[in-house]
């Protein structure tokens, strides 16, 4: 197997794109990526998209992205994995590239959910759960994540803001980054202010719902060189890659409370690295709602069960903490463009592994893991990148 | 790279399956192929599909599979290329072993088109053209082709019943496969006398909705004969793969008669396997359209321009001619449940060199050709396979 690189990344902004369609965000983070990596043609596309079928009537969506882009002829493909496709996208060109198949590959991730040709996208995100035995009996996504925050203030004790600190760094972060869509701090007193949308869940725990596009190109390790492009002498390697999937319904879940697939995939991921979880400088966690990251930081083991929140309370999730998250802004301030988010991730973490990240700069930083989770914790997919 | 082979195959009959979601019937292809296997787990999951979010509001497909086989935990991506969605999860698994990320890979496709919760499927089905710049004139996914036919006829002054033997061939095969939705031959009267679609295509120049689901399990070669199963000692391999694309909407296209991704796809596996045309002994073509079938053959270099359908008329594509396609019916008799469709073809052409094809036996059959296609010639992706 080959040692896979990272050797050019673009995006655009996460936001309401109302004059644009998902060809173009996808088209214009892919040339970003292709001008980065100073690359004219590529050997195939992956691109990671949930929901381009209900809300674009669009599917062949790799094709046409290829089309559009004036690469006609490449292989290309559609990853779906819920919210998790854009990290599996990334699997596939790790995939692609590891083998040997590819010698330049690239991958992206899209979504487009503003301009739904009426469809509602509330039901297109409730497509990400069990149809049978979760969203027929009308339990919306945000609903499940609802259930969980319920469960587990009760079952810990947990104050009415105990996730606030969660919600206020990532935001902090934000402020940062010219591509999040909320480049503004919220307050405690915000938080605690928020319209509710799902008891106890408010808007303020919760990411948005947004377009965008992020892009990348692979090499390997042994290629990058002869490529052009800033990234050539010292590209951002993969260093771990896995997915791990657990029941869809969270019903089905012998714990509701323990993201079994986030514990194995972030073990897989460090095995396959050959590192263990004290290396990694900083964590891009799936923060979609405030609860998915306290229930993360647990079964990735930074805390013992029903205290990952106050890893945030006491800021240790912050920049100069032990383990930084959101740096860019998260799902909650950068946005969640679904099949886009596992994108921006990496994007994001490449930035950090090469002093990029602005006033949002992890300390020293050469080791980070970016996770993308699925459904409700369904899929999970792990990276590890390092300069 | 490894070498990859097929270990195991299973497939449910195509037809209306009412009483039967979408899980269950990738639930019983995957067990059957897992029978056949004799595995009881395996590394990875990648799912062909292209309409479970519109059709059956669900998407997160791949891990609901996983989920509901009883794999929890194990790696799971939908892959989606429209028709093409079953050829791309086996090119996903191919990779998967190739590159020795995995050992045993499950590839299955499934479509479940029939109970479509109020979804219009037709114009689902539309989503595999352009929908900016096709589907947005109200042209259907069978209009479309239904201009490639007209054009075609009126081009090469082809008689109205020029095509039909190419699906009067498909269902004089499709009569002896237990697997296949129409088990009845149809006479070149009847394709006269068939009701218009769109004009000059008919319903006996179309392949049918329907809903179905195969299931493969891939491994490595040399790893082959330490798994259990019927397979063991003597594996189908997997000598070529390949994907090529074109432009999504036909009208982009300098010349709309000849499929150029057709034509570079089977180029590219030819070269992979190392072998001219003349070694394949059968090619499973993707005759959603008896329009295609001409096509195709004409593209891979089976006929001269404007003369493709001359070989159905002259019985080089029945089982002992020189170029033997739709052994098992093809999508016009078996059947075209869409992800689902590049996974039979799969399943077939391991029967037809394991001298396992029954009445439509192609004689002497060591070297396969396999071609799903998604939208009119947008995503085309070739295997080969040898015995």
């Amino acid at each position: 197997m080959r040692d896979v690189c990272i050797v050019g990344t673009g995006q655009v902004p996460v936001g309401e794109h109302w004059e644009r369609s998902i060809r173009h965000l996808a088209h214009d983070a892919i040339s970003a990526a292709m001008a980065d990596a100073q690359i004219e043609s590529a050997d195939a596309l992956y691109v990671g998209n949930m929901s381009s079928g209900p809300l674009s009537q669009q599917e062949n969506l790799a094709a046409l992205i290829a089309d559009f882009c004036g690469l006609q002829g490449l292989e290309a493909i559609k990853a779906e994995a819920a919210c998790a496709s854009g990290g599996a996208a990334l699997r596939m060109g790790f995939m692609a590239i590891a083998s040997g198949i590819h010698d330049v590959v690239l991958v992206a991730g899209v979504e487009k959910m503003m301009d739904a040709m009426g469809s509602d996208v509330t039901a297109v995100l409730g497509m990400a759960a069990d149809a049978e035995y979760e969203a027929i009996q009308g339990v919306s996504f945000t609903a499940l994540n609802a259930l969980l925050m319920q469960r587990y203030m009760y079952e810990y004790d947990v104050p009415d803001d105990g996730l606030a600190c969660f919600s206020v760094n990532a935001h902090e972060r934000g402020v940062h980054n010219p591509f999040a869509m909320f480049q503004h701090e919220i307050s405690p007193v915000e938080y605690a202010a928020a319209r509710m949308i799902s008891s106890p869940l408010t808007m303020l725990d919760s990411s948005p719902v947004c377009d965008g596009a992020a892009a990348l190109v692979l090499t390997s390790v042994n290629m990058a060189p002869s490529l052009g492009g800033r990234h050539r002498s010292d590209p951002v390697r993969i260093l771990g890659s896995s997915i791990s999937t657990d029941t869809l319904a969270v019903h089905d879940r012998k714990d509701p409370m323990y993201l079994a697939a986030v514990a194995m995939s972030t073990r897989k991921a460090l095995e396959q690295a050959g590192m263990e979880r004290e290396c990694l400088d900083f964590c891009e966690l799936h923060d979609a709602f405030s609860i998915l990251s306290a229930l993360s930081l647990e079964a990735m083991g930074y805390a013992a069960r029903g205290t990952g929140w106050r890893l945030a309370e006491t800021g240790r999730i912050s920049l100069d903490g032990d383990v930084p998250i959101s740096t860019q802004g998260g799902l909650k301030s950068r946005g969640h463009p679904i099949g886009a988010t596992g994108i921006y991730q990496a994007v994001e973490a490449v930035n950090q592994l090469q002093g990029l990240g602005g006033r949002n700069q992890v300390p020293n930083a050469s080791v980070g893991l970016i996770q993308n989770i699925g459904g409700s914790g369904a899929s999970v997919i792990s990276h590890i990148l390092a300069s």
